[in-house]
Parts: C-alpha cells; sequence; structure tokens
C-alpha cells in the first residue's frame, strides 16, 4: 500500500515528516504562500507550500501544469481533484482542520484530471441543482455533504445487521428474478429469460416467509424493483431494502418490538459519523416502547376516513405523536385487511381489520409490516376470496403445507430512511446513481 | 414473543419446568414411550411423552390426528413438521441431544403440515436428489445438512464485511438495471424497462470503481446476473458477488494483501459454526502471505501454454500449492493483457501481461481480480485498441477524466466459495433458490 497517514490523524503525528494522499481539495494562491488542501477519506488536510513569485500568471485550473514557484520543487502547485501524495512536516497549526498542517512539502502528482468539475467541489454549500449533480454523480459525489447522506446509509446498514445478529437472525440472499409478477401484479419489470417471461422480484416477500420455516429469523438487505410510472421525489425503480421476518410470534406487536430493536441499532450506528455533524442531522430518539394507535383511532384523530391514510394524514400524525408522546416515530396498527396484501393476518378480534401496521417516521410511512397467516387452508381461501389462481403460487404455498409458525416481517426502504434523516427533500439525493422514469445512467 | 428456551439452552435450565418451541423432527413410538424430537433454529431437543397403548394403530404421518395414548393430555402425539410448543420439565440425560430432555410434557400444537415432505427430513443422510431438493426448497432446506451450507455463506459474508470494515472500507449498493452491456457485451440479460431496452448488471465493476474517487475504499454484497446458456454444476443465473475496489494501492500486490485479509476474516468467521461440525468442513489455513506464482510459470509447470488456465491446470496447481506451499489458496498473476478486460492495469514491465491476479483454492478459480487503470486517457487507448466505442462508457469513464488514484479491486463469488468450503459436487447446494438456464422457480 502507499505509506501514508490519513488526514484525520495528522496531528497525532506532529513534529514528523510523513506522507499524505488524496485529491486536491483547493488550492488558495495567495502572494507569498500556496495552501493546498488535500482531501482523502477520513477528511481534509491543509498544505502549506512557498507563494506565487510576484506578478506570476496563476496556474490553469484544473491541471498541473508547472508554474514559476520559487522554492517549490519540482515547482509544480497541482489545481483541484489532482491526485497527489505530499510528503512533509506536521506543524500545528489552531487554523488547519484538525489542528495541524504539512509544511516544507515535497509534492508527487499521482493523476490529473482532464476536465473540470461540474461545480466547485471546495465550496461548503453545493452550487448545483440536483440533476447536474446526478448527471455527474461519478465526480459530485466527492463534494462532502453529497456523500455524507451515503456514509449515513452504510452505517444504518451496519446498526441494521448488527441489531439483528444479536438476536439470532440469519442473513439471506434471495432471487431477484421471479417466475410470475405475483405480489402486487402491477409496477414490475419484465425480463427475457432464456427466451422464456420473468420479472424483477419487487420484493424479497415470499422467500423471507419460507425461509422463517428454515432459520426462523432472517433478514435481507438488498435491491427490490418498482416500474412505477410516477415521476415524483418519493418513487425510484431500484431502492435497497431492509427486510426482516421472524417466526413464533404471539402477534404483530412482538415484530413491531423486533422492528424498534433494528431502528434503534441504525440511529446508534449512525451516531457519531462525521457526516451527522456535517449536514447538522438531529437524530431521533427512539423510545424503549414506540407510542402505537389503532388504525380507526388515526383516522378519528385527523377526522378522514378513508380506508387508507393520506400523505397529509401521515404528516398530521406524526406531529400528533410529537406533540403527545414525545417521539418521532409512530405505529399505526389494524389497517382495513382490503388494503393490505392477501397474505396479512386479519385481526382476530376485530372484523375487517388486520395485524398489519405502518411505521411513521417525521411525517412519512418509513415501515410496512405485520402478521402473516401461517396456516395452509388461510392461504388458500384468502386467494380464493380475491378470486386468485393459486398456480402462480405454488412454490411459495409449499412452506405453509408443510408447517409454519405464527409469524410476522417487516421492510424499510434504506434510501427513504436516509433521506428522512437528513432531511433530503428528494430521495434521489440519498440514492446512490438512482434509477426512475427517465434515469438509466450514470 | 412466545416465551421460549432454545434447544442449544436446554442443559442450562435444569430441573426447571421450560417451554420449547419448533417442529416435531422425529416422532418415535415404542411400547410405553414416545419420543418426539423438537427441530428450533439453535438445534434438537427431545421430549419424552407417555407411549402409545399396547395395540393401539400408529397415528397417520404426518398430521396431529388424536391418539389413544394413556396419560396424555389432550391425547396428541403430533407427527412430523407439525409446529409445536411444548411446556416440560428439563431432565439430564447424556442420551440426549445436549444432554437434556423435556419430561412430563404437555403439547401444544400451534400448526399442522397438510402434506408430508419429499422425503424424510429427520434421517441423518438426505435421502433425495438434488432436483427433488431443489423443486422442494421451501421444506427441503429445513434438513439440518441442507440448511448447513446456508449458514456457512452467512457467516461468510458477516466475515467478509468485518475484515473490511476495520480496514476503513465503505459499504455500497449500485444499481443492477443499466443501460448497456458493456462489460462483457455477452450473456446479459434484456430488461423492458419503461418501454427502452437496458440489462440486468453483470457486476458492480464500474460502480464500484467510481466509488474509490469517493470512499477511497469499498465494497458490495449483491446480486449479479449472468445469462449463461451453460447447464453445468458451475454456473448460475444469480448469485452473490462479494466486491471490493481501493484506491492508492503502490499496484495489484495491495489488492491481494487486502484479499488475504477479506478471506481470513471469512474462514475466522466461519469456524465454530455447528454447520462446519455437522457438515464436517475442514477450514483451510489462510498464511499470512498466499503463495503467487506468475502465469507464466504456472504454463511451465504443467507444460500447457494456452493463453489462459484450464480447470485441469488449476486443479493441478491448486494441488501443487499444497504440496510446495502447505496452502489451499495460491494465486496467480500476470495473466496475459488479451485474455483480461479493458481495464485492467498492464503489467508495466512485462510487455503483454496484466497486474491482473487469480485467486485457485481447492482447484477452482475462487477470485479475480487486479490493478484497473486510471487515467482517462489510458481508458480512451484501451478502448480504441479494442475497437471499441466511447459512448456506452461514458458515465464510467467521468470518474478517470476528474482525477482517480491507482486503485484495484476483486469479486469473489458467494456460492463458489460455499460449495468448495463444504465440498459441494454442485453449487447449488450452496446456492438458496438457484436460478439458471431452466429453472425459475421456486
Amino acid at each position: 500500500m502507499i505509506s501514508r497517514v490519513l488526514s484525520a490523524e495528522l496531528a497525532e503525528h506532529a513534529g514528523q515528516r510523513v506522507t499524505i494522499a488524496g485529491w486536491v481539495h483547493r488550492r488558495r494562491r495567495l502572494k507569498s504562500v500556496t495552501f493546498l488542501v488535500v482531501r482523502d477519506r477520513s477528511g481534509l488536510a491543509q498544505v502549506v507550500a512557498p507563494g506565487v513569485a510576484p506578478g506570476a500568471e496563476p496556474c490553469a485550473v484544473p491541471g498541473a501544469e508547472p508554474c514559476a514557484v520559487p522554492g517549490a520543487e519540482p515547482g509544480v502547485v497541482p489545481g483541484e481533484e489532482t491526485v497527489v501524495r505530499v510528503t512533509g512536516v506536521v506543524t500545528a497549526n489552531p487554523q488547519a482542520p484538525g489542528g495541524a498542517e504539512l509544511t516544507e512539502p515535497e509534492i508527487e502528482v499521482l493523476a490529473e484530471p482532464t476536465e473540470a468539475p461540474p461545480f466547485d467541489l471546495y465550496r461548503p454549500v453545493v452550487a448545483a441543482a440536483l440533476p447536474t449533480i446526478l448527471d455527474h454523480a461519478p465526480v459530485a459525489l466527492r463534494h462532502p455533504r453529497l456523500r455524507a447522506p451515503l456514509e449515513i446509509s452504510a452505517a444504518s446498514v451496519a446498526g441494521f445487521r448488527r441489531a439483528l445478529d444479536r438476536l439470532g437472525f440469519t442473513e439471506i440472499h434471495t432471487p431477484k428474478i421471479v417466475a410470475s409478477a405475483t405480489e402486487s401484479g402491477a409496477n414490475v419489470f419484465g425480463i427475457d429469460y432464456f427466451g422464456r417471461p420473468a420479472y424483477l422480484a419487487q420484493s424479497p416477500q415470499f422467500y423471507k416467509q419460507a425461509m422463517v420455516g428454515v432459520f426462523e429469523r432472517v433478514y435481507e438487505v438488498g435491491p427490490v424493483f418498482r416500474a412505477e410510472p410516477h415521476d415524483t421525489v418519493r418513487h425510484l425503480a431500484q431502492y435497497t431494502s431492509l427486510d426482516a421476518e421472524l417466526g413464533f410470534v404471539r402477534d404483530h406487536r412482538d415484530v413491531m418490538a423486533v422492528l424498534r430493536e433494528a431502528v434503534a441499532g441504525m440511529v446508534e450506528a449512525v451516531r457519531g459519523q462525521p457526516a451527522v455533524d456535517l449536514l447538522d442531522v438531529t437524530l431521533p430518539e427512539v423510545p424503549a416502547e414506540i407510542p402505537a394507535i389503532h388504525f380507526t383511532e388515526a383516522q378519528r384523530l385527523t377526522n378522514e376516513f378513508e380506508p387508507d391514510l393520506s400523505p397529509d394524514q401521515e404528516r398530521w400524525l406524526s406531529e400528533w405523536a410529537v406533540r403527545e408522546h414525545g417521539s418521532e416515530f409512530l405505529f399505526v396498527t389494524g389497517y382495513p385487511m382490503a388494503k393490505r396484501p392477501f397474505y396479512t393476518h386479519p385481526d382476530p378480534l376485530r372484523e375487517g381489520y388486520s395485524n398489519g401496521f405502518d411505521l411513521l417516521f417525521r411525517g412519512v410511512e418509513l415501515v410496512t409490516g405485520g402478521q402473516r397467516l401461517h396456516r395452509h387452508q388461510d392461504y388458500l381461501d384468502a386467494l380464493a376470496a380475491r378470486g386468485e389462481d393459486v398456480g402462480p403460487y405454488e412454490g411459495y404455498l409449499q412452506a405453509f403445507a408443510h408447517g409454519m409458525p405464527p409469524h410476522g416481517g417487516f421492510a424499510l426502504g434504506l434510501e427513504r430512511w436516509t433521506a428522512r434523516l437528513v432531511g433530503a427533500a428528494n430521495i434521489r439525493q440519498a440514492t446512490l446513481f438512482p434509477r426512475d422514469l427517465h434515469r438509466l445512467s450514470p
């Protein structure tokens, strides 16, 4: 490996001659001195080089055109986004990032950019519109503020896994190519599968349920695909779904308790990430028991009685939960059976209502989950009641024909979580290379 | 949650009355006693119930048909795969699994199977052919020996991530739907993407490279898709790829050093898993430095001089490495440029050869990796030399136009790893719901 210290570790090496490596984040040439700020994965480091001779022309930006810099060897002051290795003496300077800077530098250019970035990566605030950012994602995401949501995503997933690993879950990887467009029937992408029609999986629902019969408790972190014909700030054609399913539950409340642990694990893992400070993210408290209200109570409170909650109702309920319970999370339970998928377990005590729930977070539905049917006959009845053929569900129904415990689970959209957490107006700001109705590249 | 102890914890509760829950793995009715073996995610637990009255008919298997069992309340001895909750007294018995069994049981049926499994799940050896197993995967994988490879997979992935997390890598999730069939041009699945042609990604190669410019070190664990028209024991249409890519390397040897850490982390995570004992897996030692030979030396040793290694050569070389170096892992470095993808970095000292490598493990190529080109002009030249248009690579080339450090990476197929580790003859034995030329369900 190129022997180097990270910028975040610089201060630990005060007085030593060390090597750093990264990208020239910013070059600032003053009369008597040139400041280079070098960006690496840990942050920024300042390098102090001799200044430009009076009257010398500024170097072209970008590029590593040799400029007459008296005293600098080999006389090169590389421009922004040049990849460099810099060896110098670590010198304390309270004004430098991290409290130390490199002086007496030798600068080696590892690679030169051939184009200027679409906007200045070194400015604290991003001066580009979202389409520009998305079209130039490979370089735009180098901006610390644009990279930060993806760091928060990565930490969130690690926290999700850690919480579920602790609870005895097993990680699975399920097929993304499926034979029938079964779960919702609409919004699926068709594939040519060796000359046969097939589809991209909209969720690992059927597989994770089947695996309850094998591992009892499973999770999957993977892509799901929705051919959403909507061009909105909330819809993606591919997103990362955090799915979990567990057996031997009493009912949906046990699923909600596990979800609470998963979300708490995610928040815990994000806490302390530099990205949280950079984006000034206020992390939510996750109550030991997240407040829950029944769907009918949610209708009554909002004085709207449609069979599903509108985005407005969800926003209002979220604010209500903060006001009444001091919680940014709110469970809504008991959604009407008519609005939930056929595998949903009904509420045994309340005709027409289900053991399905949503988890609202900061005004939006973050998670959908619930208890599922577990008896084979109940599946046959549920499909018959919806006028659906058993044929396409044959593989799925096997699990139930061979004995399945009461079980349930949930699915959380990673990008939606990250977007709400960092306060992004558009889910694409929390997505690495988003796919949507119009966007298929980069 | 249903309050229960796991079968593996039973012995810790000697003398107490506890509840377990799981599937009836085996029912054995003797004259004076009936043994129920209950399977849960942690293992097996034995339950001792009063016997069948002399002359009584054996209960039908499967099912929970009430049989006249004197003294049993409510007189039900459930059959195999019935989901049960059993409360009883933990009694030491050296012959029982884990050294303890449940006596004086009360048995509650949570769900009944409606069909018999396609083969006996309780027999230590699986008495079914692979097609039967695959057709009935939701129930077949309940067999502890068939479940075990998937447990080893899950542990391997956890070890992979842990090793790379320690080294400062960031996890990413990249698009699986791409605009052009670029990387190899063949064997891609076509998709109808909102009326436009698109393809399933064969690898996250381009995206992980671009992300070196953002995070320096990235990994992804995710599905990749190959429309392999081959019906072999080695090919899958979807598999789980463990991908990593890192910047600021001197050359491919730094990539190999990181790969060594990742593989060591995988072996470490698998060590101690019950599945290892069950399948009698011999774990490999991962040498502190994995032996490496140059491609030309591999040719010389095997006395074959084709521009790529044949499966026979790979087997021979693997055996040679064990003999000569006591290592089940062997790096072959310096593959000919002509046989590697266009983004491969040439060996600067040896015309025609590359800084690409393979890692052989137990006779097969487990990993492909190498140093990549990092200068924009080198990419333009490499594409021109292969007579390829720059157009489809535009998004990819952005990263290099804006300055990229020397970098490299590797990809490891999870199912292939697991199959070699457990000694499976067919990769489908190490794959959850495999997809291939003929198989699209369950």
